[in-house]
C-alpha cells in the first residue's frame, strides 16, 4: 500500500507527497529558513526534532546538509518520513507547518560552480542540422564525450526571478561589422539540473559520481542565440548564456527519484570504460514547457521526458573529474537541452520554430519565433509513481525589456 | 626622491619595496593570516594599528578587504606606506614583521569564479595559424570582442602547488576513436590575472570596470593541448583547462601599478563604444618563463611584456557584464596567453615548439616540445620604476606524473 501522510493535502494528486520531501528555502515574516515541501505546506525543518546537529540548519541553504554526506541524507529523509507519516508525531510537528501560499521561495542552495552539458541527442542533432547541415549535425566527439562548458554560477536564480533581455554584440550573416543591440533571438532551454552534494579530488567512477549527487531541479538555461552565433567560436558560449539560469525552488532528492530510474539509450558508439554505467542512471520524468504572453493564458509549447538524454548526470560528473578537476559541494550540472524526437517535444524555441523559419502558433493565436518581452516561461516536471506523483514545482521566469543603453555605450 | 622604507631589505633591488606592498596570506607556526610583503619580511597586517575594522582581517583571505571597497583600499595602502616608511612607527611595527623565509604562502583570496580570456594577439595568431592556417588565423570576432570562456574556480591553486599530469580522451588525426590516456601535450600559458574587488549588477563601463579591479597576479593556465583538440568543438575548452591554474602568491594592487600604465595598441578595427578606453589600461610588466627539468638548473624559455595584450582587463570586465552577468568580489580574470612578436617571446610551449615540430633546446642541452614529468615551471614578472622594482613573486609549479589508472577506468 502506498505510504500516506497524516497531512491530507499531501495525499491525492499533490506534487509534494510523503514520497517526495524536496528541500527548499522559504521566507515569511519570521525570516528565511530551510524547508521541506509537504502537500500545501512547508515544514520548518530546523524547528522539529530532526535528530541531527542544529548547525546543519543554521543557514538558509542546504549546503551544510549536503556537505554532511550520504549517511546524514539518508537519516534525515528517514526521520522526515516518520515525522510526517506517523500520527504519533502530528501534535509536535503540525505547529511547524507553514502554508506555502504565504511564503516566498528562495535559492535552495549556494551554487559553487555551474557547468552546462549538451547531453540531449535530439537537441544536438537539431541544432547541428540548422548550423552545419544534416551531414555534420553531431560534432565528431559527441558520441564519445558528454561535452559541456563551464557556465556562470552568478547567473543562477530561483524560479520567479525576472529575466532582463540582454544586450550584446550581434552580427547578421550579411553585416560586415557587429552592432551592440538587445538580443532578438532570446530563447529558453529545458534542462534538468543535478546538484553535487559531495566534493571530489581526483578521478571518480560513474558509480561513485551517482552517489555524490544530492538531488535534481528543473533548469532553464536562457540563451541569446544571436549573441552566441557571433561570440562562440572558438571558445564556446559566454555572454549568450550569462544573463540568467533559472532553477526550480525545490531540490528533489536522488532518493525520491530512485523508483524512476531508467537506462540511457543503446550506445551508438561504445563508450570508454570510465564512462560506462553500472546500472540505470536516467530518470523517467515527464517535462513540459509553457509560454504565457503578458496578460494572456499560457500555451504548453513542448512536452518531453528526461529519459530522452543520452548521457546521465553521473556520467557527466565522472567525465568532469577526469582531468583532476576538483568538484565541490553545491556544484550544479545542467543536463543540456532535452528534446524528444517529434516536433512538439523540443526543448527550445530555436528548435520549435526551426531557427525562426517556422514560427509557433500559441493557443491565443499569437506566434513566436523567439521570446517576446513580457512572456512568462514555465518549466514543469513530474515523475508518476504508483499512487503518487513527484513534482518539482514550477521553474518560471518572465522576460523584461532590455535596459536603456547608458550614454557611454552609445555608438 | 624615491620613497624608502626603514626596513633596509625593502630598498635596493627588492621585489617588495615600499612602493609595492602586495597582499598575500601566509602560514607559520602561529597559523594562517593576512600579510603584506615588504623586503624579505611579511607584515602581519592584522596585528598592527591599521586604522580599519578588525573584521576585515579576521579571515586568512583578502576578500573582506576587497568587499569593503576602493576608499578602504586607498586608506589601507596609505596607512601601510606611513607605517613602513616613517621611523616613528618602527618600534611598534617591527615586532610584527615575520621573515618570509620561514613561512608558507597560501591562496591570497577565495576565487569566486574564474574567467579566462584570449587577449594576446600574437598568441591568437600563432595558434590560429597552426590550427586553421595563416589565412584564417584570427577568428572573425577577435578584433571586435575580448573573447573568453568560463574556467573552473576550483582549479586555481597558489604557486608551489604540484600539478599532476591529467588523463583525458585523446584522438590523433589518424585515429578513428579516442583513447583514454595521460596528456602528452601538456603545456603552460603565461598570463596576467586580474582580481575583481567589487561586485556589479548590470552593464559596467570600461572606466568603472577599471576601478573595480583590486589587483593583479601572474597566472599559469596549464593546458592539455591534446585533450583540448578533441573536446573543444563546439563548446570550447573544458577538461583541457581544469587540471590546475597556478597564480603567484602576492596580489599586486592596481595602485602599485599606476605608474606603469600604457595604452593598448592601435585598434585594427574600431571598437564599439562600450569597449573604448578612457585612458591607458595595460601595464608595462616584464615577464619571463623559466623551465627546470627535475634536478637540473632552469632555462629562461621566453621573455615578453604584459603590454603586448590587445585588450585590457578593464575591457574584458566591461564586456563580461554586457549580458547582465553579475560579477562578484573575488572573480579572477585571466588575460589570455601573452606572447611577443619574436620567437623567444612566446608564452606557451605550443608556440615555442610550433606544435612540437621545432623542439626547444634548453641550456642543459635537453629538448622540450611539451612539458615532461618533473619539470618545474616558473613565471616571473617585474615592473621597473624610478629607483625601485615591483615584483610579483614566483608563480611556480612542478609537473608530477599522471596517476595510475583505477581498475574501473581500464578499457
Amino acid at each position: 500500500m502506498t505510504l500516506k501522510s497524516w497531512l491530507s493535502s499531501a495525499n491525492g494528486d499533490s506534487d509534494f507527497p510523503i514520497q517526495n520531501l524536496p528541500y527548499g528555502v522559504f521566507r515569511d515574516d519570521k525570516g528565511a529558513r530551510m524547508g521541506v515541501a509537504i502537500g500545501d505546506r512547508i515544514l520548518d525543518v530546523g524547528r522539529v526534532d530532526h535528530g541531527l546537529a542544529p548547525a546543519l540548519f543554521a543557514q538558509p541553504s542546504w549546503n551544510a546538509v549536503m556537505a554532511a554526506g550520504p549517511a546524514i541524507w539518508a537519516a534525515l529523509r528517514s526521520r522526515l518520513t516518520e515525522l510526517l507519516s506517523d500520527e504519533v508525531h502530528r501534535a509536535a510537528v503540525e505547529p511547524h507547518l507553514v502554508p506555502m501560499a504565504g511564503t516566498t521561495l528562495l535559492m535552495p542552495f549556494t551554487v559553487a560552480e555551474y557547468t552546462d552539458f549538451y547531453a540531449g541527442k535530439n537537441h544536438a542533432v537539431n541544432v547541428g542540422t540548422m548550423f552545419r547541415g544534416a551531414e555534420n549535425a553531431l560534432p565528431p566527439n559527441w558520441l564519445s564525450i558528454p561535452i559541456g562548458y563551464n557556465g556562470r554560477a552568478s547567473s543562477v536564480v530561483v524560479s520567479g526571478t525576472d529575466v532582463v533581455r540582454p544586450w550584446g554584440q550581434l552580427k547578421g550573416p550579411n553585416e560586415e561589422l557587429p552592432r551592440f543591440a538587445p538580443s532578438r533571438r532570446f530563447d529558453l532551454e529545458l534542462e534538468l539540473g543535478a546538484i553535487v552534494g559531495q566534493p571530489s579530488e581526483g578521478m571518480v567512477s560513474v558509480a561513485d559520481a551517482d552517489q555524490m549527487i544530492f538531488g535534481y531541479v528543473l533548469l532553464n538555461d536562457w540563451s541569446a542565440r544571436d549573441i552566441q552565433a557571433w561570440e562562440y567560436q572558438p571558445l564556446g558560449p559566454f555572454q549568450a548564456k550569462a544573463t540568467a539560469t533559472t532553477i526550480s525552488p525545490w531540490i528533489v532528492t536522488r532518493a525520491a527519484l530512485e523508483p524512476f530510474r531508467v537506462s540511457t539509450p543503446q550506445r551508438e558508439r561504445p563508450l570508454l570504460a570510465y564512462l560506462r554505467e553500472p546500472g540505470p542512471m536516467l530518470y523517467d520524468i515527464a517535462l513540459e514547457v509553457a509560454l504565457a504572453p503578458e496578460g494572456k493564458p499560457e500555451s504548453v509549447i513542448a512536452r518531453t521526458n528526461a529519459a530522452e538524454l543520452y548521457y546521465s548526470a553521473a556520467q557527466q560528473l565522472a567525465h568532469h573529474t577526469t582531468s583532476g578537476c576538483r568538484m565541490r559541494v553545491g556544484d550544479l550540472l545542467g543536463s543540456g537541452t532535452i528534446s524528444g524526437v517529434d516536433k512538439t517535444s523540443r526543448g527550445s524555441l530555436l528548435e520549435l520554430s526551426w531557427g525562426g523559419k517556422e514560427p509557433l502558433t500559441l493557443e491565443t493565436g499569437e506566434t513566436r519565433s523567439f521570446l517576446e518581452d513580457g512572456d512568462l516561461l514555465t518549466l514543469r516536471g513530474v515523475a508518476m509513481g504508483d499512487g503518487y506523483r513527484i513534482g518539482f514545482g514550477d521553474c518560471a521566469g518572465r522576460v523584461l525589456p532590455a535596459i536603456d543603453l547608458p550614454e557611454w555605450a552609445k555608438d
